[in-house]
């Protein structure tokens, strides 16, 4: 059994002192002290190891020092839903609030290429009445020879557009720890035009050490991939990564799995999912269906791939989308042949909106349904 | 390039001497005859292999014996969707119609039990104006001491019942050639009350002694099963086998994949291929959600994964899907713990329409948007 | 608990007798009676259900009519090596012992194509002292378009080539009952040359109506592949459909699996897994690198990946190799690239004996090291 | 084409000069300068753009400045075994080399617990004659609040008793760039008793970032794992990352892949590529059979399947055995179920050392296999 204190609790208060000694003397429980000290927060937890199952959990609850109580094998100690926890993580950042129940469109460019394209995007967004957006500064490319991003050049004019055009968040993916202060030293200095959610790219969930020095500050909320090759339940454990240092503001991002199935596709779409890990956890469920697909094949009906897998996200509660525009996909210097163009922005968006309108009636419908 | 001849031509017709003749006199241009000869039909191709590149197509077309010229490197030779067929399959069996446009909803037992189940499960489906279901008699199972199905002997009052409550299709797996012999004395002998439609399950999909017997007889309609641990394109293939040999009913059903990243679902749910399987094929595509699923879980927002999986299957364009109901789930014989229960069809059916009336408004807007 | 009664015991028996009476008075313990029917074998199992714990084990094994006494939880209830259970599957036939610790080389063509290089290969197995051989006449492809070996035709000219050139076991895949009524007769007819294995394919791994077939006759042997797409253990219950027919003379072949990881390999080499079935089971266990690999690639050192992996087989107690050769591999109708060359017997079997050397100096070593 | 010109060439040179205008030229090629700065090193490279088919490459490789000719299709610029490049990689490393023909094996502790262990393993290894050990201070660990190594904490008493034992090179994983200085620290104030090769857990095989900073320095080789989740040609480019940045002293390491096929081994041991990477690349390649089994389960032959797993990579070649160990294999913190007990290192050895034998046993056959 595990017993969160109150943050910050003193140890020589008179609640913890009254606390301890209650346990202390409860009968065949070893009692174990444990330090949480992230740079941001400190947490007091203890442990009771030993004959837990006669202790009565509601007295343990009723202790003066005593946040909450857990039982210890339950997973994701910070971002999961355990038995007695309802509510889900909610977090408003620059303005725009996040959470299971919402849902927001992140259109953008893959990579940050030239300042005429980070505009003519911006500007479609703005029409579009979007407040949010894609922009990589920083890509990380399997080849070692590849264009790897404009890095922190490019962000100072991507800002001030973006403030130009009302956008509120710009997703943008970090590799590396100095990319967080260059960031931010750039939006400080530019007058923070805009906003960023830090994102953590597939190919660095269990970089464990990144995502501990991303966690360790609370001004940027992060959105993080899932990691291919590795069970959802270890992804999760990498998003707990970001909490247990302090930022619980993370959503957890479902882009494919690499898989000798998923042909023509580049990956095996994975967004049935999407119910799983809002079961399991608080943190509101993005999807990336550029990288999930992967190209423009247009079925028979008359619809992308693309479209379709979006639309299947969106019709199980997906919050986040991630989608990849350019003005020139075949110009674009990564993953130029999987983006729409921007006049396929609307029609896109119309079809999520139908999606999402139908996801709102199956939930309302849901709710009848039960209480009969 | 491959001409394919209109079918049951004789070779001593003036339509095929004449096209032969202008064939043979292509320069640098190999003619090679080829019949495939299924029990139930025989088809005459002719194969030009050499320097192709500058053959007129539109020439060749216009030659008396042929139906139609398809490039070689063109796969599914029956069942695709070549560059310039623009029809999907289109068939009626039982009064109903099966193509990539319209959905039926087979729900169902997984395994006959008992008389009493299939009596409570049809009149279920009959109050709902259900006209298809799912009814296993015979059960491959992975371990050999496990219950394997009723067999022939729970036929009879399968059929009866089935015709009592108004059912025209039933979906039921077959396993060896012998089955269909038995379904079809069996209808014949129960005077026909309902139809049949045979099921290959995944573990057959590449049983092709199977599919080659099933696909010599033209009587009932077939749906193969996407089988596991094969590419995509090796499971259209063994739809084609069915085709190959007459039989070009068919409707392909996508049922998950195996892998290590489903957990805790049972299968990762591959149904974003669904508009794959419809621009590759003119195949109506199925879905499976139940054994996609494998289980009950439910979401915060009150749906079952399993209604989610569906959902998405549906709004991408599926055209029929199989699921699993069962009046006493936890007594089921085999896959008890995934069934829905029968007082969830109406919620389950309801579910269902609002997805598909998203996935048509989506088609709608789809062609307008194009025609912009 | 399960309770294996000798065979054919008769229940009216005073051994099935006496038994009965002591079981049905155990306190607590429902007693249910089982037979299990192959075709050609009468098994009766008695299963013992409640408060198994405190029976104890010996005084029931003591019981007259009981054979041997099995956990209920432990699987491959025939195949398996039970707890108890320490001798391995060993069988003779047509003078050639299998079992976990002799190896034999199957080389040979993948498919019979002209009764010219049968009898070249044939030729070239009898200079190397080789007695078995592997000779496909029935081949499932993946489609339906290409060769599918010669059926029935091949087998005269096969079988009596065998005889002629001292081979005594062909190991020959059957897709469907009738080849093995075929086989049969056509050995009968040319006199028993040369003895045949059944083999069964990867694609039918999970074709239990045709294990069932195979499994009832006990005349021919059985080697079946490991499945792709599904977990080891469900194809060791596949191989358990054999003898749960009544032919237990079977043994388990790993061919590697499907996997985006495998390239340039054609599957993901599996045979660290050797070690795992002779634990979990008594069957001599096969390995087919010719499938693993698919190609004639070439490391520095010399030698092809084909032999490396074929060494890790062996090294690790691999007991039957299934190799392709081919006079002409560029002009073998079936999987021609990845077939050795004639001329390359010799060395492939000297680098199979050095590795066979290596791991029986293993072994002893092992045993030294075990009892220090 | 792409010319790589010699290393630090000035571009004011003669040498430049000339080869320069030879180029420009050519007719219907358009030539492009590239720089290459790593922070160790400056490579010019130039590009041959056009038509490059009718190119006399010995010219090219004639003039002055130009150090070697690549067709620009071939990967892995700087590891990779280019089409004239037969030589493989070879560096020293305090005192032992290592390339593609020699063997290594670093047994030893997955993590650092207590110093007791530490040097109750490191006197095993030289009871043995051992050089090499691993020994992890920093462990990435799946859950964050699992035991994740004592870190710099430990390195004073692991280096100090290495050289006391006369280990020469610990493996040792680093997941922060910090890491790398905290040893090179530790190493210079405790005298250089022994070595260090940095080893990259799969966890972080594309942690670019992390890769371009070991890359930039030359003290250190560098091991790094294959990733999971990955094709392998994904992990060599995860290895050039390293070479691009100045390093090419890179061990690269298999070390099983996630699959679901893998139970009851922790991952499916993909060791039959090691000839597929000494053939696309120069690299020595290692095996981690600890990881890839993850138990002790025990063969019916008396042989650990780590044992054996061992022996499939030693007989195919493998240079390097990254091996866990462990005085109480019970109580180790990290991975103890998997670790071999020090009194089974004697037969370890030996094991090894068949299969090692057998390995170039092999070798020497089929040197003269190919000369006949």
């Amino acid at each position: 059994m595990l017993l969160i204190l109150h943050p910050h609790i003193d140890e020589n208060s008179a609640a913890f002192q009254q606390t301890w000694a209650y346990l202390a003397a409860l009968p065949n429980i070893r009692v174990q002290k444990h330090i949480v000290q992230g740079k941001a927060q400190r947490l007091t937890e203890i442990y009771l190891i030993g004959d837990t199952a006669k202790i009565d959990r509601e007295l343990i609850e009723a202790l003066p020092a005593v946040e909450r109580v857990v039982r210890i094998s339950e997973e994701y100690r910070i971002l999961g839903r355990h038995k007695d926890e309802r509510r889900a993580i909610g977090f408003e950042y620059n303005g725009i609030q996040f959470d299971q129940d919402r849902l927001h469109i992140f259109a953008g460019l893959c990579a940050v290429d030239t300042k005429e394209n980070v505009e003519a995007m911006l500007k479609a967004l703005s029409a579009q009445g979007q407040r949010c957006t894609r922009m990589g500064a920083y890509k990380p490319r399997t080849n070692p020879y590849s264009f790897q991003g404009h890095g922190k050049g490019c962000l100072p004019y991507t800002f001030e557009l973006a403030g130009k055009y009302g956008i509120k968040v710009i997703a943008m993916e970090v590799t590396h720890e100095d990319h967080v202060e260059q960031i931010d030293t750039c939006l400080e200095q530019t007058g923070r035009p805009t906003g960023v959610m830090l994102q953590i790219g597939t190919r660095n969930t269990q970089n464990f050490e990144l995502l501990k020095a991303i966690g360790r500050q609370a001004k940027y909320p992060v959105l993080i991939k899932r990691g291919y090759g590795i069970p959802l339940t270890e992804s999760l454990n990498a998003a707990e990564y970001l909490a247990s240092e302090g930022n619980a503001n993370v959503i957890f991002c479902l882009r494919g799995m690499h898989s000798s199935f998923a042909a023509p596709h580049r990956n095996l779409v994975d967004f049935a999912q999407i119910p799983v890990v809002k079961r399991l956890t608080r943190m509101p469920v993005g999807i990336d269906p550029s990288h999930s697909i992967g190209g423009r094949d247009r079925s028979p009906d008359g619809l992308l791939d693309l479209f379709h897998a979006t639309a299947q996200g969106v019709i199980a509660g997906a919050n986040l989308i991630l989608v990849d525009f350019h003005p020139e996909p075949l110009k674009a210097l990564v993953d130029g042949p999987q983006a729409l163009r921007l006049e396929e922005l609307p029609h896109f968006l119309e079809d999520v909106q139908i999606a999402r309108e139908a996801y709102e009636k199956r939930r309302r419908l849901a709710k009848t349904a039960m209480t009969i």
